[in-house]
């Protein structure tokens, strides 16, 4: 249910509409945008009709909700518009903004010289921050699990050196916290979608989320899963398509490009892509990250490795710093033809360090 | 096996190397670029070594398929250029050259009046060719099957007077000639693309084919689809990616936007989308459209109907009129972004007919 | 729209209803089940309003459809049996009926020795019917196409001479009549069952039809399939799952075993499974076949080659003769499980032969 | 690499081979199956031939990993048995051996009265086994989530009053230790199948772990989910299929039911079957599970309310106590047919305690 309330509600007004719905076992959470008061009610009641909330004062409309998500529903948000999640302090760091946000950097953090030569090299090519794993969720229990807390530590240092902004995945809730405290985003994997602990764990920290789409969810559970994020408390999700799992084998995935524009009429949430991991291969990401900002997307998530021949993972798809200038250069007419504009490269930040 | 023939070889050693080959039961196909000749060899013998074709007279290189389409592939076309499919005697009307194929029209033609106010509207609107159809694979056989022979009329009638080409879907084998004499491109549908007798009577006629990809068709499935119509001898085949059947359910079918680009890898022959059937929602015509040329799609094939709320058949992803011209405006600054240019309206024909 | 008259309603009454409901442009279709008449309406009008035929004479009852498929459903069949459709002459040639239907031959007829070589052998170890490919829907053009004619009288032969009845699979609308001539039922494959000119054609003949799910059909439209069949006046429709396509690579497609059950409940039409194509592989032929006659399948095709490994085609997932033997004898356990009896092998009828 | 060591092989031999090999980074893992000794490597290395290993004292003979799981593989496995892995301290309760394991009980445990009704009534049909989930993983967050700490009290009441082994999902690592100390078998469900820290920590536990299937996980990535448990020192892994996301929508999931005759060929732990989840609806539990034994299965785990109407979750799937007797009943001669036996019900125990 959502109660709409009038303009110049009064606080022991609003108050009054909360502790009647609370009183049925459903928690309110309220949101302002400026003029009007929303009150969000999570949990359903049957006993909680509709009209003993409308005849309260002040109460303006109430709606039953038509969609399983609340919070992340496009019904929420002031005027419908794109909520904007920014990312660290930095001027071009935003996502869902005119400005289309590029996150880039290595699957995997190998080292903090390697790490740095990416940041200043996805930096000095627009990119608005760097993305890099720490700890690394692989199919095979033998194969490279990241380099863990010494790879936390560099990607905080390279923020000090560069002034970019750094993202990263956690994988468990007992991590959380520490992962928190050394970057300015935190990732939840495609495999970890549904990971409800990590959910409501990243639901309580002050960082955003980026939010991938698991390889076999629906846009709804992918709506869902962020409800669970923005439900503990956490406004900043970033959603990210990632490619969906099909019978076609030409490539590692299949993006669902139709998912950008499906997300933009049901959410407020900013959508990014990741044209790496959906097609797999680095001869795919610049014809994918083109279509994904022509769909309508608000950024990029693309890997970039400065050596990709002798990545420890995910060389076959990472594009070299050479590459990914050159996919920069690429972006800008479709960025301009889609109404918005590439981050200029943040030359001030990383001179002022 | 794809036999390259020096520059200069005569005709008796062309003759010579086609003869030896057919002697092992594999039929020859030859295509000459300008300087040089090359022999596919169609058909596979284990017996034929590619030494004993490497020291027949003239013959510079022999290479065995790493593909098992080959005259689909990009190997064979000269200069590695995708091959240019004209539709139609108009200036604008070709796929695969610099200006962008946006071939728009109804559904299902439902009489001569609509097509003609359809035709009129797509072709100011900057449309090179109308699509619409005459005879329609319904799922359920009580669902209207299309007006048949007067749809095929009327398709030749609003091409005299608009000076459009027209694109009409094939079913049946039996059809095939006489739907070839009144338009002038035949369509296979995504449920024909392995109905290989329809395909080998369109590789038959003097028309382009446009193929659309399979349901759950991979992308190899439909370059060896387009094989069949090739190997009859019909060089003229647009393929089109129209969306595959996945999981998710917020669109009819899952647009595979990464097709594109492997496509272009791997065969010369031009490919366009189908936004519509792709998305099964006319909201989403337009992001899908622009992904499409983002993408590199050589063209779009779009439902427009002048009435959408009363289309006897998709109405739900039909544009109306006024919504492709919106689409067509929407889509210029896309199409220069990728290096294309969009077909000026054809004007001069319709006021000469 | 289902009407069902009372008991006892007479010629003048049954024709009085078709002719108000073809009047509104719906046709009829007359069912009776020895003491009932019922009559399907097929087409839709919304002029045709329930309360204008209930009070016409003699109408018991009258019953909007409730799923898209008319005379495939279940609720049309008298006393909701399952229809029982006897291929070719002999005892136990039927499938629906308490014994189980067991189909088994090679993919491909490859001669006349070696197919004659397969009925003897799988007509002994109880087969009920023997199939043989003798035009092949190949993905590549350049793949073998089947022998055609003389394939088609080799199975005419053979069926003289073992009297088992015989299937085979026509692609073509042209070739209905002559395949017709030589065998006792006609296959649609899975890439033809949306062909719906073929569909149309296979519904004149009076030959039973055994229809292949599509790779990527759902359930209902496999009904809607079957249902242009009926539709045309070929009441003999055989269902078969044969696995649809998945993102697993384990098996050549996935078995969709639920389909069994699900469709038990929809058709009073007999199901049958094709573990050969389903999990592509001969060890898998035993589990899947155990299976399929465990969740209620009416019977099983089977794939079996004399020498697999120099089969033409789909030698991988052939039985040999010996393996062939061993699956019957298998399954016997499985079949009483299941309440349902195996054919005797046909002795008798080869002995007289 | 697998190292086969010779029968006789001294400890100090086995040693010297385990040195060796981790000098090169690879850990080792040794498994002895009464008269050989195997010793088992983690981890790979391009450095440590197998020549440098086939020349050290006793060994046998080394192999190179055909598969990327190992400790999963039916190679590594004593003579290729499945392993039986024992659940509880029951007779009955174990899964893989002759008898057919079957686990039943409710989707969500909502009370102590309900749970011990349902324990009485499975357990009498013969279940060896309580299924009852105490943490639910929901899509929306604002679905019954399960009742916790509560509802584990209750199962290990409910265990002791009925002498049935009990299961239930771990959601989280930090909740491993406390369901351990409650239950018998901890799930880990298909969400989770590839929550890597949840899976280690199930492989510190001693007790047995049921790992269901993803959604959109194949066959090799189940293994391998399998794999990070057994190389932690758990080897009681017992496997699940419960379907996979496909087209279809006819039913929930579709059962992959080929999977279980592939994963019997692949791998030594033992396979049991989720026919509740997978076909989502009630009167495909009974169909599904007989196939599902058919096709090799060890075992069934299945939803069973005593008032499915009222059920918090899945109601639509679970069988009433009087469903599951007759599930049980009819099951009877597909385990007989598939050369297995049902324990007989513990009446013994309850009478007992």
């Amino acid at each position: 249910m959502i109660i709409v309330m009038r303009a110049g509600a009064s606080l022991p007004q609003i108050d009054g509409v909360r502790e009647h719905v609370e009183r049925f076992g459903v928690r309110s959470h309220v949101a302002r945008d400026g003029f009007r008061t929303i009150i969000a009610c999570l949990g359903e009641s049957d006993a909680l009709t509709e009209s003993s909330v409308a005849t309260l004062p002040a109460v303006e409309s109430v709606t039953r909700w038509r969609t399983p998500y609340r919070l992340a529903s496009r019904q929420l948000a002031s005027h419908g518009a794109t909520t904007v999640v920014r990312i660290g302090d930095g001027a071009g760091a935003s996502v869902g903004g005119p400005a289309l946000a590029v996150i880039a950097g290595p699957c995997s953090v190998e080292g903090r010289e390697m790490l740095l030569e990416t940041a200043r090299g996805v930096g000095r090519a627009g990119a608005g921050a760097l993305r890099g794993g720490a700890f690394k969720p692989r199919t095979s229990p033998y194969a490279f699990q990241g380099l863990g807390l010494d790879a936390l530590r560099w990607l905080a240092e390279v923020r000090r050196e560069t002034g970019l902004p750094v993202v990263t995945e956690a994988l468990d809730p007992r991590q959380v916290e520490l992962v928190a405290e050394h970057v300015d985003v935190l990732q939840v994997g495609a495999r970890n979608m549904q990971n409800f602990p990590l959910l409501a764990e990243v639901g309580r920290i002050r960082r955003p989320v980026l939010l991938k789409r698991g390889l076999s969810a629906t846009v709804t559970e992918l709506l869902l899963a962020a409800e669970y994020v923005l439900a503990r408390g956490n406004p900043d999700v970033i959603l990210c398509e990632r490619g969906i799992r099909t019978f076609e084998s030409a490539t590692r995935n299949t993006l669902d490009i139709a998912a950008i524009p499906v997300l933009r009429g049901e959410t407020h949430l900013p959508v990014i892509v990741d044209p790496s991991h959906a097609g797999g291969r680095a001869d795919l990401v610049a014809p994918l990250a083109y279509a994904a900002i022509a769909a309508g997307a608000d950024g990029l998530i693309v890997e970039v490795h400065p050596r990709p021949a002798t990545a420890l993972s995910d060389g076959d798809q990472s594009l070299s710093l050479a590459g990914f200038r050159e996919l920069m250069r690429g972006l800008a007419p479709f960025a301009t033809a889609a109404g918005r504009t590439l981050a200029s490269p943040p030359v001030g930040r990383e001179a002022a360090a």
